[in-house]
């Protein structure tokens, strides 16, 4: 984790303040089922809870750990100095630490999804805007980089959304697979502890029952967290590459916002890098990194090894403090971008109505013309446009032989933007499921 | 593809004959519904349909395109040999390649998909199988590859079910993903083509439009499908890893089933090697190498580059080949699997019965015998189990400040499996959803 | 492997010919060896080589390997066949079936190296013909896309140049790491066979002998060997990205060699995408992938087990196969890639002048304008430029309060190309070793 | 990166301190070479250096940073106020901050592989202390996790030490791949500054001037550096999990030193977890994530783009902290794992004298007996050691068929240990160089 590259929110998740919050509140609550079942008596478990808003003192804690050489002692330790040791006795009875350890993981990732999703509702919102603004926005729709025909720039942020759209479906999805928790003892026999002690913590912490687990909750949960990340960044680098290639200066058809006072920027008005889309593809790297070590963490010997342990605790936090930094820096910018539509039709024009050439072919072969033909005459008139930078539509309306098969009216239509815009409003439709 | 590692079922999804035979499928269905709004002659979009039962000549195909550079016209080429020029001139109006070749591949996806799910049927079911067989086979439960308490085996095929069953809802979801088509035009604006073409296509072909395309379908709903099958090869893993320990030579708790006839079984009887649960291991790292291109092939240039084909040629029969013929190998492995209950027990015995020595040093403390006599008093005869190989129990009964603080059936009642047991039935019932 | 993304060189390494004339010289070999120290008779070691010319039956192997479920044993019965049983039985004595398949793996690597080796080499010269071709052809630099400061097209190819030419030093040494063959038994102890055969064998296939194995030879060889290719990957993927934005429309600097009797390409002469470099893009990712498994195989269990095995089938062809077709393909794109100077310098003048405004304003400040002013100074003139097209040295020129400053002369002076092309031929010298 | 996994001599290569250090390192050089030719003042060169030994305010140059958003700038702003304005004109001139922050990178990662070497070192002076010391000490080895023939426990070692000691010329090879440094201004083409002073900056900082570069160093340099981290992490994964594989509970040949005085130690002396171990299995993960983004940041758009940044900032810390961190963690396993010789010979005989019964078979077969019943004899004796637990030499020895075609002697002979160690000095010769 790289302080520039994180927001407090999420850091404060992974926080040593959040994660014995976490401990402490699972411990009560155990305490609470086990009374509930005759094991501890009411009192006690009652009594536990008057450690609710009292700060716990991490640097105490990791002072007593030095010596116990044990987190969850160590923290017990402590709990017991704010609760009493009479009460203190009766925490964590029949429970292993990775029955707090796991638990807490889970909670923390869970939580740690619901601010992702919130950064991500902040990206559709303004992908959802900018869609709206530019419906009808015309610019040359580019396939291998190519000018190909005409689309919108409303289209692109339209399709954006769809997608990030997607890859909230996906996160909700990969949260609801990691809102597990376990309270099944060392091997996940639930012989030290009973069952409803379990579906009581996981009913408070917002969590589901894992139906069988084995010390730990099973790791392809967290392998199908991560991956689902990983597609996520993925987004995030293909709309990041599309916006530094509209800022690129031959293109100049936007730019991320340029402060006006930011130094430099009218000396050099031609240099305003698109830093932070570049480095939104820096950052979806940094995220996917944590996909294949995910993936091998689902391996585990027998019931347990711990070699999950070391690739968690620093995945847990970074990868989800990477992300959400990343959706936000990927919100600002595309609420601010700086859209150029005049440069959208320049480039469009810059081969003077080339990009209508397949139109023009085609309507030549309808009107009854054969096919080498029809060939010979748009490439005679293209190679006027290619070569000699004419203009495509006057060339073939002084083409006699052009004009022969077409009208004006039709050689004018095939140069109709309309004809590439009119399904616009369907395909927002089909995305914002609205009538547009 | 390795024919070794290959099932024909998958093999054939993605044969050049299974191709052709969507692509006309795709074609045909275009064409009828073109006519329905009267872009084409009715009688010709039903003529298309001579084809229905023509195999197509591959070999023809692929003369053609040697000639064309262009799959789809030689395609379209030999269509028209079959159908007649009449009609074919009317086929794959206003439609471009892509239309037809991304269409197909999601189709070919989805048919993998459905072959891969019946291939986790099988593993499910020999899972539980063996479950339910082994319910009440005792053996010890091992952390970090040392004894911990006792479980069952049952447990161990419960957890896998429960695993491999989330990674079933996984699959469903993932192919759900890819169950789109899209027939939109050169950058995705219906320019050229009627929405309801692609409305009717996709329908056909058992898939929803893709609500939004440019080209192509979006490749984050590939990115989330190769990453599923990644997770699902992790999970194939995580099971073949539990069987290789079950057989080495010192466990030998179970071995892959080795037919009585196979050369030098019985000359080397310790010899069986889990060559089949190795295998899997390996086949499981090839399925998941597919999930980083996939990521990587997310993001392309506007409105498509061509860079994911070549990725999406070799991962896309390559991988569910793989995994197809992973599950049958896994799925066959289970149903086979000797299991040695006797060895179990031998195993949980090796140290005889120290791996109750932490409910003993339990029992003494709730007995009233403070904290480090009960330390000192379990140690002393632990160690003597440890280093002279004397049985615990034995050794307790005959130790008289044990004896002072627990009765015989105390101590007996702490060696008893049924405390460990105890909730097997209610892990069953909730991974197998029924009374068990 | 697919087919349209192999040669025919690389391919035959792999085949079934090539493998079964590589185990046979092993064995061959082997037997001189077990020959020289008195083991078999040498009349019997000799006679071994009465197949050395003799093509072997794979249908007949593959026949008997149906038979005996084992690929050496259904080989050496064939061998029989050839060289009659009274020798076939001295054939193999004392060795494992992994020293000859682990042998035979690295012979194939070793010999794919070299092919690729070649490969690199078209590249390099390709690389440094074009360097010096287009040494003094000045083009703008681009830091983030954006316009920077000029350098030349020389320069470009010269910078791929010397990162090939690291890349070949890699591969030779990733070479070496896997030019070893092992003949060492079982687990490794030449229990049933002389070191000296190992020692023999080796050095007439090529290969040095493996300091110590353990029935396979360490995996961490060839992880270093795919992890290297996985860096060259990389690399053409640099230098295939370079080439597409030069392509684009917006850019026109470049464009893949199209032949002049190519369908299409005058009828749109502007649509003519990048589709090789493209390919070459997602070729790098099918190379890369190989990576993580080839890491993973590293680790095996105690003195070998076989999980490495399926991936190396898979990635032993499939990887080189792939990079030695995208090394070709790289260099015939670059040998005739089609440069346009006219374009980068039209480029280059996109805003007319604006590129030089550093040099101006730090000019400026050098004649001792302070720092507010001289800023002042190149901002409104760059204004003009950026928002009314004007050129740049132009309104310098007759900007009154610049030129106080600076003369006519020192104006000019700024906008010198030969003042950032001054050191080509020092770079020049470097990279390529000689005086330009 | 996770302070419990990391070390202080490498944390502090990459604090702020270090880094500015080499900063001002970079700086002062580079004022010296201007100065030597003329460019400024030699008085204001030498003047520089007066902060050589001045501490530089880490606070202050981030509270200057968040002013001016530039950290060189921010930092230059320091320096200036310690060596004074008239001087500090002089620093920077004709860089750019890429030429700082680049090179700097460099003698970071320099310095990092330094102290890697001198873990590694560590590593392999443990490997080899112990395998002398247990060149001799006979275990079983295991194919498939399956007893196969016997071989010593120093090979093991051995055969790591060679392992590592190829990762040792690896990394040295890393080292050299990333010690160049580059001042050659923003495309790279020395506009601004003369070569000679790249050269001699790099010169004094230990690296070798980039031939061409272009406002970065090429990043398939870095690429091949963490690369190789990725091989060496998964050696380290590859000792380890042999490590956790000799603790399991059943097999118990090596155990990881566990302090007499750690709780627990033999109140339950059956469970002392290989946690260690376990987490170097982990780290490896860590240590090897960095591999695919590192790959993925050789393709930088043009001149340069900054995606490759924010992977590093993350990645050239953390790799190198997490890889230090692991193998001195390794190297201290290594040093104080408790070897149990005599549980080796235990688990060699489990089934008596099996493990033999391929070399009683061979010499059946050379002593005459024909193939079907040489196996039949081996058979029926196997069998009964297999079911019965009887001892194999016994019964071999008892069975008249037997010793019709073998003598005593012959069948005490299969059984001799020496004929598997025979080769052991020779082995350690070829890996230690050494006679032994």
């Amino acid at each position: 984790m790289i302080p520039r590259y994180s927001r407090p929110d999420m850091v404060s998740i992974w926080s040593p303040e959040s994660k014995f919050r976490i401990w402490y509140e699972i411990e009560a609550h155990a305490c609470d089922a086990q009374a509930a079942i005759g094991v501890i008596p009411a009192e006690n478990a009652a009594a536990v809870w008057k450690a609710k808003d009292v700060p716990f003192d991490v640097a105490r804690i990791d002072e007593i750990e030095a010596v116990t050489k044990h987190d969850v002692i160590a923290f017990l330790t402590h709990l017991a100095e704010i609760i009493g040791q009479d009460t203190a006795r009766f925490v964590h009875q029949g429970m292993t630490s990775s029955d707090v350890l796991d638990t807490t993981f889970n909670v923390q990732l869970v939580r740690a999804s619901d601010l992702l999703l919130s950064g991500m509702d902040r990206v559709l919102a303004a992908l959802k805007t900018r869609a709206y603004e530019h419906k009808d926005t015309v610019r040359i729709g580019r396939s291998h980089g190519i000018h190909a025909e005409p689309t919108t720039m409303g289209l692109t942020f339209a399709r954006f959304y769809a997608e990030m759209d997607r890859n909230k479906n996906r996160l909700e999805k990969a949260k609801w697979e990691i809102a597990t928790g376990a309270i099944s003892g060392a091997v996940g026999t639930f012989a030290n502890i009973d069952p409803s002690v379990e579906e009581h913590v996981c009913e408070q912490m917002g969590l589901r029952a894992e139906p069988i687990s084995n010390q730990v909750i099973p790791r392809d949960r967290h392998a199908m967290f991560f991956a689902t990340l990983g597609v996520i960044a993925s987004s995030i680098e293909n709309i990041a590459t599309e916006i530094r290639h509209m800022q690129r200066t031959e293109v100049l058809e936007a730019e991320e916002f340029f402060s006006p006072g930011q130094k430099g920027s009218s000396a050099m008005p031609h240099k305003r890098n698109p830093v932070l889309t570049e480095n939104l593809t820096g950052l979806a790297r940094l995220v996917r990194m944590s996909v294949t070590p995910a993936l091998e963490n689902v391996t585990l010997w027998h019931e347990r090894d711990i070699s999950h342990s070391s690739v968690e605790r620093t995945i847990g936090p970074d990868t989800t403090i990477t992300l959400d930094f990343a959706l936000h820096r990927l919100a600002g910018v595309i609420e601010k971008l700086v859209i150029y539509p005049e440069n959208m039709l320049a480039n469009m024009n810059k081969f003077r109505g080339l990009v209508m050439s397949q139109r023009v072919l085609l309507a030549l072969t309808q009107a009854g013309v054969n096919r080498e033909d029809s060939y010979r005459l748009v490439q005679r008139n293209a190679m006027k446009v290619w070569e000699q930078g004419a203009d495509f539509k006057t060339e073939l309306l002084a083409d006699p032989e052009v004009t022969a098969a077409l009208s004006v009216e039709e050689i004018e239509e095939k140069f109709d933007l309309g004809y590439h815009t009119k399904h616009v409003d369907t395909i927002f439709a089909r995305v914002f499921g609205e009538s547009a």
